[in-house]
């Protein structure tokens, strides 16, 4: 009898229901809600088991990072990783892989090591540990050596002016080990060696070296990217580790120092390179997209491993899991494994270009470039009108999350799914344990050894977790 | 004109007060905690600024796990560590630094390696890594050698009865690598090693050999405790690594399988040890004492690093933190390092039975004992009646600490501070990351190299800053 009342009460516009009958009717939602998130945790459960069971990534990862090795965009090693990883993709079962092209320019090392050696009435002649930036140009065939200037800041640079003409400057501001999560660290450090040999360049400065990117104090130097204005010609500029970055202040604050520098990097010109793209199609709304990416390319030392084949591997164990797991999502879910995020983005703004050309809508677009560290949730980003929709979700997912130690919070996402910002759906960046990753971030430490298989695999299923519910309830419902 | 009339009406039993004062008396409740709050949060974030600069706990844990080594019970190395931590201690300013006695079994590896060579047709003779476990007898000097037969759980020992006798038992059930927790997968498999070789000696087995206590497929073998029943004459027992058990478990697979062993373990006796303890009283509630711990003694192999010098050396670093900032506690801080943790627990329960007969009483008591890794947060054990107290405290913490991604949940706390419980107090144990813990556990890597110092120091900040708000409001405020 229940039934006709009801309806009714709703067909009249009266909403007239008699309290039982909103007990039954708010309890049958409740239930309802109940066996949804009865059923959200038992597959979560079960994305969980199946990574850290199968360990799937972590062999995939060992491929990736030793017997390819290092993949700067260009280079020979990244076509193997574009053929490596779209064959993974295929042999997975996505419904569709394709390779999107893009051009990047390919710089060179050189055959050659980098050298620099201090000289100094304290300590006479003194190899430091050292690795030439990418984007730095070569010394002359016999290198070349020049006073050296101490310098904290760009700010610095530009007040002291053209007394650095000729000079080798020196970039020595330190990490402030106080920050709590690292990439903090680096933020506060990380403009000298992205612009500091630009504004160095500029003064007429004939070379720069700058203090790794690290907060531990070691004999291991990390490369990065170094920018030039166009309208500038570029310098040699090295990264020093930092216990020589130390010595050689030490050596500067008692009296002149001198310092000889070679490098033999070359720019070897546009190449044609490839991002790396696999996707399940969704089966009730497959125009709404969401994507998982990291970047295929990596530094041209070490094995890439944490940055970023453990993004890479992540985001293929994504389709992986669904696969073994026969799971269909609803939406369409697409693997990206972008191309050249160290130094220059081709990949990352292609593929936001092509997919407005093709009026795509990414509903949610989730990126690993943090290293394969145990998950500690998520940063998500937003337009503010995508925002005002999340209210429900966001806690939603915090709390089915929260047994996996996984938080959500609002901050950046990353640099190869920002371009897809003004699609207006909803951007998320991976959040590892941060307290190990500047100790091999752009380094020859950047292997597999540095991996955990569990971490990387509760990466994997931290993401595949979070993908579920996106397909399941979309950002609103 | 609002006091009174707010007076009147509590007085007159009538609660009458008018909406705008229940504003003001709400609002001044309110600035109160939010000045509170905000006073705790900037205390917390300077714990972890000193923590983070200083990283003091990596060179003392460096000295105790590489300079003195490791550390068994009643070992010489024992004393230098009892030696080096009550010096410590003593500099930081501790009012009041004292050993406190206990009496040990000194278990002796002997002073050859332990040798395992399986023999099978297919194979021929080949060594396998071992370690004897703590506990484990001596194998005649040339060595023995028997038929082993494979199981999966001392049920399946019993139900073998008498067909074991002159056998080696091999227990060989893996890890569950299913669970989040890695000290899930631990309590799941150990009891093979705690107390299979005792089940194994009853029905006449003339040895035991059992899978390492890890989730990794490795070389390393893991030791730790075995215990025998006073009736049971001890038998050798070792451990094998995983992949050298896998190799064992394929041979016995494709037909009889012979193992050779030699041991020379020795139980040297009795000796007397110490527990080692350092406290700070109290200014206002001196009796009620808050103490944080961690375990002194090792096993024999790799530095102790881990575990436990890890949890030593946070303590420690708690009592330091308090000094160098000043920071004057109410109630009685101490630092517990306890003696014997892994072969008999003899100072954990020396110390409550002191405490006990002292009429102490232990507000609050937190071990340190599951590694040096980025904490996770803490979990709390209580006699029922002292739970319900904690309603409003738990929330509060959890909510302080939860920017340090530290969670709170019901749980164990700790081997050493279990004996406590009857004092009723609140025992506590930190959770630190637990995926690469039973990599280097019981093993020759648990070593300075496998400690970053940022994540012991995190720790270290972690305990310091419950210490501070537990110090601050105790259980109920």
């Amino acid at each position: 009898m229940a039934q006709p009342v009801f309806n009714n009460a709703f067909m009249n516009g009266k909403i007239s229901l008699k309290p039982y009958f909103l007990i039954i009717f708010c309890s049958i939602a409740l239930v309802a809600q109940a066996q949804n998130i009865n059923e959200d945790l038992v597959f979560i459960k079960k994305i969980y088991n199946e990574a850290l069971e199968r360990q799937q990534s972590y062999t995939w990862l060992e491929y990736l990072s030793e017997k390819i090795g290092n993949r700067i965009a260009g280079s020979p090693q990244n076509m193997a990783a574009i053929e490596f990883t779209s064959q993974i993709l295929d042999t997975i079962g996505s419904d569709t892989v394709w390779r999107q092209p893009c051009v990047v320019n390919y710089w060179y090392r050189g055959a050659k090591e980098e050298v620099s050696i201090i000289n100094h009435p304290l300590i006479g002649n003194r190899s430091l540990h050292c690795l030439a930036l990418g984007g730095s140009a070569s010394t002359p065939k016999y290198g070349l050596s020049g006073s050296v200037v101490e310098v904290k800041s760009i700010d610095e640079v530009k007040k002291a002016g053209s007394s650095l003409k000729d000079k080798i400057v020196f970039y020595n501001r330190p990490f402030d080990n106080k920050q709590l999560r690292t990439f903090n660290s680096y933020g506060g450090a990380v403009d000298q060696r992205v612009f500091g040999p630009n504004a160095a360049a500029k003064l007429g400065a004939k070379a720069v070296v700058i203090r790794s990117m690290t907060g531990r104090l070691d004999d291991i130097p990390h490369t990065g990217v170094t920018i030039f204005d166009s309208a500038v010609a570029a310098i040699p500029a090295l990264a020093l580790s930092t216990k020589d970055a130390e010595l050689l202040s030490t050596c500067i604050q008692s009296g002149p120092t001198n310092l000889y520098i070679k490098t033999s990097c070359e720019q070897r010109g546009p190449k044609q390179s490839y991002s790396v793209i696999g996707e399940i199609r969704g089966t009730e709304k497959p125009d709404e997209i969401i994507a998982i990416g990291g970047h295929l390319d990596s530094w041209d030392v070490g094995g890439g491993a944490h940055d970023d084949g453990a993004g890479c591997i992540q985001s293929m164990e994504v389709l992986y899991l669904f696969k073994v797991m026969n799971y269909k999502p609803k939406r369409t879910i697409r693997c990206v494994l972008f191309q050249n995020e160290e130094n220059g983005l081709a990949g990352g703004k292609t593929y936001a270009k092509v997919s407005n050309d093709n009026k795509e809508f990414h509903l949610a677009a989730i990126e690993s470039d943090a290293g394969g560290f145990t998950p500690q949730g998520f940063s998500y980003d937003a337009d503010s009108a995508v925002f005002s929709k999340l209210t429900k979700n966001v806690p939603k997912w915090a709390e089915l999350l929260a047994p996996y130690n996984l938080q959500f919070s609002k901050g950046g996402s990353g640099a190869d799914v920002g371009p897809l910002r003004s699609q207006k759906g909803l951007l998320l960046g991976l959040s590892p344990d941060s307290q190990r990753y500047f100790d091999i971030h752009h380094t020859e430490k950047d292997r597999i050894e540095a991996i955990h298989p569990r971490e990387l695999a509760l990466g994997s299923a931290a993401i595949t977790s979070l993908v579920y519910l996106i397909d399941k309830y979309g950002l609103t419902d």
